[in-house]
């Protein structure tokens, strides 16, 4: 047994050993001394939610997060009511795997708003539908006992994959909702070039807001799939340490993912990434030990 | 002579035909209608300044800018001295060929800040030595009659190209000095996905802080590299005429050049490209004609 040699905050985001199933994942992330796991849906579907829940309890990790709902763009009609709907399995799922992970498992749902609709130059307008999804849902994630955690995603990926694009702007969603059900994700790899990063992260903090803190690198040059350009803690641009700081006078205590979208990582043994993750990140993430 | 026939305020960034040199440049501007172009400093270095003032002078084309300076983010030391001369000479550049174009000419040097020095980290400082060195540009440019235009640069180029990210950042660093020499460009490729875009165009406006307007297309997937992924105006996600609007209610009467950094468009023949552009931008630009 290797429990507790990680960083006691880490949490291994499955995302990071992307081609391991279910039971592969949770069996390197604790192999790795780590002690959490940011959950996937689709590892999870393909084994079925029971199942998953069986695993995660017996891993005796902690579960941190599920990603991702959101995708809530479109306009009234079928494909939105989908999305709605899709989104409420997502929070389910998020209940149910929380309640199977080990004490301090967070029930938090990772919300990506999605991009333009085909076709569709208006920003406005679908920054707009992707607020009234979160009205809808923050009511289903209370019931639930689910935190909805908006994800701002890098400007990069505004016109095909989220429409949130700053801190400030998922906070201004957020607040309108109460904190307990709604609050934020905050990964370097999307905020880290804002020029409002420090005034963002403490407004978060104030209101409570930090439902999620993901650490990831920005390597250069980007990769041919601009989405694939992330890098393990220190392998690139982004000053962790700062924002790392920026978190904790924040007040955020929570369990820190690191997810890692990377053609390279993903074809590695994921054991031996799991190794890299968990030494990548004591290093060079800058995270206080303390919860 | 077919002048005239392009809408009366479209400048063609010589960007967008980089392989042609200065007459060709200046010729398919002209052949295709448009009363102006937006210089490089290369193509006109390679003839020689004195050689292209005549050429300019000769075409009866308006110049609309000088691109560029700026990669000022060095450390204090050789690097960054070197750097300063530079923007100096591309100051002198700037008079020099702006008054050699015709009437309502504009000596407007487009500055990109520069992106993180190799192996440091510190965006936070990079950012700050930028500021500093516009601050003592600012003198020569007002000597020269030259105005700087900070371009904030899409925060996917933070890191390797330019660390001012947003509208907001731009103004921030032009409002410490005069408005009659340093202002900012508005590139729509760059700003587009800004939830702020509203209030910081009105703001510019407001300041008398638009120095350029330039417009070009989000085009999806992403090129492999991804300073090529620009379009043509309709090419892409922006709303365009959104945008225009925003700079027009700001007061903004001025060039609006089309820079597009694009390997066909590139590989293209240049006369082609500028009446393509010239289309482009009478369809989807959205820019009234009124001065």
């Amino acid at each position: 047994v290797t429990a507790g040699r990680a960083h006691p905050r880490l949490s291994l985001n499955q995302a990071t050993v992307k081609y391991a199933p279910l039971s592969v994942a949770l069996d390197v992330t604790r192999a790795a001394g780590i002690q959490a796991i940011g959950l996937w849906r689709e590892p999870v579907v393909a084994v079925g939610l029971e199942q998953a829940g069986r695993l995660v309890a017996d891993s005796g990790l902690r579960v941190s997060s599920l990603c991702r709902g959101g995708f809530f763009t479109a306009v009234p009609g079928a494909s939105r009511n989908a999305a709605l709907e899709d989104n409420r399995r997502a929070i389910e799922e998020t209940a149910v795997l929380a309640a199977a992970g080990a004490a301090g498992s967070t029930a938090v749902l990772v919300l990506v708003a999605g991009g333009l609709p085909e076709g569709d130059r208006d920003l406005v307008g679908a920054r707009a539908r992707a607020r009234d999804a979160i009205g809808v849902l923050a009511e289903d994630a209370r019931a639930a006992g689910v935190r909805l955690a908006i994800e701002p995603m890098h400007p990069m990926f505004a016109a095909d994959r989220g429409v949130v694009s700053t801190l400030a702007q998922a906070l201004d969603l957020a607040e309108e909702f109460p904190a307990e059900h709604v609050g934020v994700v905050v990964d370097t790899y999307h905020v880290w070039w804002d020029p409002d990063l420090a005034a963002q992260v403490a407004r978060a903090g104030r209101g409570g807001r930090i439902a999620s803190y993901q650490v990831a690198d920005w390597v250069t040059p980007l990769a041919a799939d601009a989405l694939l350009s992330r890098g393990l803690p220190g392998d690139g641009h982004i000053d962790l340490a700062w924002i790392s700081g920026l978190v904790a006078e924040a007040g955020y205590r929570g369990d820190v993912e690191v997810e890692v979208f990377q053609q390279e990582i993903w074809n590695a043994d994921p054991g031996q990434v799991a190794l890299a993750t968990a030494r990548a990140f004591a290093s060079s993430a800058g995270v206080p030990a303390a919860r």
